[in-house]
């Protein structure tokens, strides 16, 4: 039976759809933030049943015939609405590609090559990892397969296109061409240019775990993170979980070392703005997702990189910094604090890296995902390759699979294809920022008094609150004038690491 | 097409729709432990699709052929199978029975007034509840008479046999009635009998809440609660949720007492063993559920009641509780802390209430929640009922609706039927606790120094381990070698609040 109206038909299922959706990611939250060791097989048997249901709700027999009628009339539909159709169809062809077994098959391994992984990288152990992450590679495999032939691209693409809708791996080729030629040349310049400066000063420890979750608390409540619609916690990998309405992010602390908590937990808000910025009245629709892992990733680095480690926020923080731990003297200066989050040194973990050498560890592990999905590259021969690979573009080779290959949960976790959004990410978020500063001169003096209202005011404007309405590049278009490219980040590097 | 084998056909769908119940329980223990409160309606929504997908799943078309033609065969099945065939049965006759529409109907009014209830409370406002408990209400009627037609019970019967599989309030009637005709007086003896002892020194506190929850979880680790497969958190209203091997606690501390917190957590923890202790082969089978309300409320008052509030298990802990709070004196000793546990005193709150107090509590529940499903009682008039019930049973009058008829979560939350599981729980609690020290006679010195593994042991054997094999009577039987009585629970009462 066909209903009268197909696209509000459509409308009904994708709201349930989206309702089992969000389920999920609650319950992946918990699982990486609350949930015992011991559940884990239980955990994954829920999530890859709930996986089946979705498959199930999005490939039912009569979504092709409803899609049809509803795109036949699709002219009398409002801009949103023709946008929200185009992402019901743009769902459909991923899931549908996929028979149910192989979304099952998906679910499971990956669900048993993370708890593999976590004590894989315990362990230092990379063999031991072998048997889990090599199913995980081979359902990965049928996965792309199966998504290359539904839409016509190549295998890796058709991974890429699940995070990045419409990313392609030539328009990465070149991207990424453009900065390994610049990248290097600016590192040494960079490194010159620093060895000439002062050394940062170490901020000294111990710094109690309840009050560096206070101090992220006050910073991310002024930047406006909403804690009546989210939470801060603590896993093994900070990531920004839950649902638009519920946001859940995540940090690690270290007694040792606040700095770096404390930035990851404003990273993390930059993801959780975005996710809180959707469309309100598209919540449970396509199109009130957020577009893509590209514009994602701009947001969390936006905030980071653009917004909190530039002088004006530490000249703001570092007086509460002081406050927060009852810390004095030439070490928690703002200049000293800034000095130490922007210290340019290649280092072997990809989330601890600057952002002058970030995006080579980017490069190598595109190029490495690409081999081992195209079988040019054997799982066992992984850890010789990553290390190889480090020696070339950054000049230094991890001493255990822990600090190395074994370092990240994308690949254990089925994030095949996600590594590229990273840097993209990085260029679109130079490039959001600088067309923020345009349109708000005083932006960043507002920053440097804890204002970031005219900057969430513009995000939420130009990025947030389209949700899918468009693509990416339509969305920088707008917003920035330009399709995503390297000027504005090459720019801000240049600027940043290479004067005063 | 219906298979080959209809009972195993039957175990695959009832391990998907156990993997969705089970998904659900940790969404639910989520809302009420973790989830910000701008999130209700959102999760609301998750719920409710969730709950209208495993209604979808029980009641699919050719359920009713394939439960018949696995009953046709059901002779060549082991007791373990024949049973959980019964309990599908069970299952689908019960949700069966209602249509898709009331089931979201009763998930979305429930939540709205569980939320709804937290305001009211906080607010003493009864009368802010009156419209979304009315809701409920009328929902609760029209599911309870749709399942009194297919069960062939009256409506309130048909509730509570959701709860208490087989309970019937005939039987109720009965029992209660051998109590309303023993509590009065024997509360009225112990009275007299405690004014002549001296009355319990009160613990002073502070008591920060960090230590609360060390000691607590010290304490519930040694009875044997399973870190590896379970939580201890904090929730308004304390309950166990999650799954049998993810057993979600919780509890509510106050600075002021931590007396109350801590035998909450024990309470909790008894139902949290008995989840843990379920068959583990059948843990995603209908017939690996807990068998009913009644045992599961048997299990934690056991632990409460039974053995917790002993002197022996008191002699145990004061010198931990002494450590935990850096305190000493005439207060802290077992002594003392074993009067300030079993002291007796009429008052408002039924979670706060002495065992002998209690199943008055539970009779005035019982009482206005079968008036206000027959209609007989109409919800403006539950504050002046309710107050009345109390003069009567209790000799005291709530001062405001907040320790009055707002104090409980059940009728917003939808739990009409349950109340007087209890009242039978702490009733079969007694006998089971006598069983058990008969079979073990070393049992109650065992826990005097903190060995829990006898008590344990036996009601993994004769309780936990039987999952819903046999009904509540059946396992009664073999357990204590009598069906649940009176006796038990008044030979104890009368042992611990009347002698020396």
């Amino acid at each position: 039976m066909i209903a009268n109206d197909p696209y509000a038909e459509l409308e009904r299922r994708f709201a349930r759809l989206s309702a089992v959706h969000r389920a999920c990611a609650i319950l992946n939250w918990d699982r990486s933030a609350m949930m015992p060791e011991g559940a884990s097989e239980d955990r994954a048997d829920q999530l890859a049943t709930l996986g089946v249901i979705a498959h199930g709700m999005i490939s039912a027999p009569d979504m092709p015939e409803l899609l049809a009628r509803a795109e036949e009339a699709a002219r009398s539909l409002d801009p949103w609405r023709a946008a929200n159709l185009r992402e019901m169809r743009r769902s459909w062809v991923h899931e549908s590609a996929l028979p149910a077994e192989l979304v099952e098959a998906r679910t499971r391994a990956t669900s048993a090559c993370e708890m593999a992984w976590r004590e894989a990288r315990k362990n230092k152990d990379f063999t031991s990892l072998l048997p889990t992450l090599s199913e995980v590679l081979a359902v990965m495999r049928r996965v792309g397969e199966a998504k290359a032939a539904a839409l016509g691209t190549s295998l890796y693409d058709a991974l890429l296109d699940e995070f990045e809708p419409g990313g392609r791996s030539a328009r990465i080729d070149t991207l990424f061409a453009e900065l390994r030629g610049f990248l290097p040349d600016l590192l040494g310049r960079v490194m010159e240019h620093q060895g000439r400066a002062p050394k940062p000063l170490v901020l000294d420890g111990p710094f109690p775990v309840a009050q560096q979750r206070k101090l992220g608390e006050e910073l991310i409540r002024l930047i406006g993170f909403d804690f009546s619609h989210g939470r801060l916690d603590v896993s093994e990998h900070p990531f920004t979980g839950g649902t638009a309405d519920d946001v859940r992010i995540t940090t690690r602390y270290d007694e040792a070392d606040f700095a770096r908590a404390l930035m990851g937990t404003l990273h993390e808000t930059g993801h959780g703005l975005y996710e809180a910025g959707l469309p309100r009245a598209w919540r449970r629709q396509p199109v009130g997702n957020a577009r893509g892992m590209v514009l994602h990733e701009s947001q969390s680095l936006l905030m980071e990189m653009q917004a909190c480690r530039s002088d004006a926020f530490l000249a703001f923080a570092a007086p509460r910094m002081r406050a927060a731990f009852g810390k004095d003297g030439p070490a928690w200066t703002a200049d000293n604090i800034h000095r130490v989050y922007t210290w340019v040194v290649p280092g072997f973990i990809r989330v601890d890296a600057d952002e002058v050498t970030y995006p080579l560890h980017i490069m190598l592990r595109y190029r490495l995902e690409r081999a081992l999905l195209a079988g040019d590259l054997a799982l066992a021969d992984l850890p010789g390759a990553w290390n190889e690979g480090m020696r070339e573009l950054l000049g230094i080779v991890p001493t255990d699979a822990a600090v190395g290959c074994l370092q990240d949960i994308h690949w254990p976790d089925g994030g095949w294809g996600y590594f590229p959004t990273y840097t993209l990410g990085a260029l679109a978020a130079a490039q959001l920022f600088g067309a923020a500063r345009k349109a708000h001169p005083g932006l960043l003096e507002a920053i440097g008094k804890g204002d970031f209202a005219p900057l969430l005011g513009w995000l939420r404007a130009n990025v947030h609150g389209k949700g899918s309405l468009a693509g990416t590049d339509e969305i920088l278009v707008e917003a920035t004038g330009a399709p995503l490219g390297t000027a504005a980040f090459k720019a801000h590097l240049e600027s940043r690491y290479l004067s005063a």
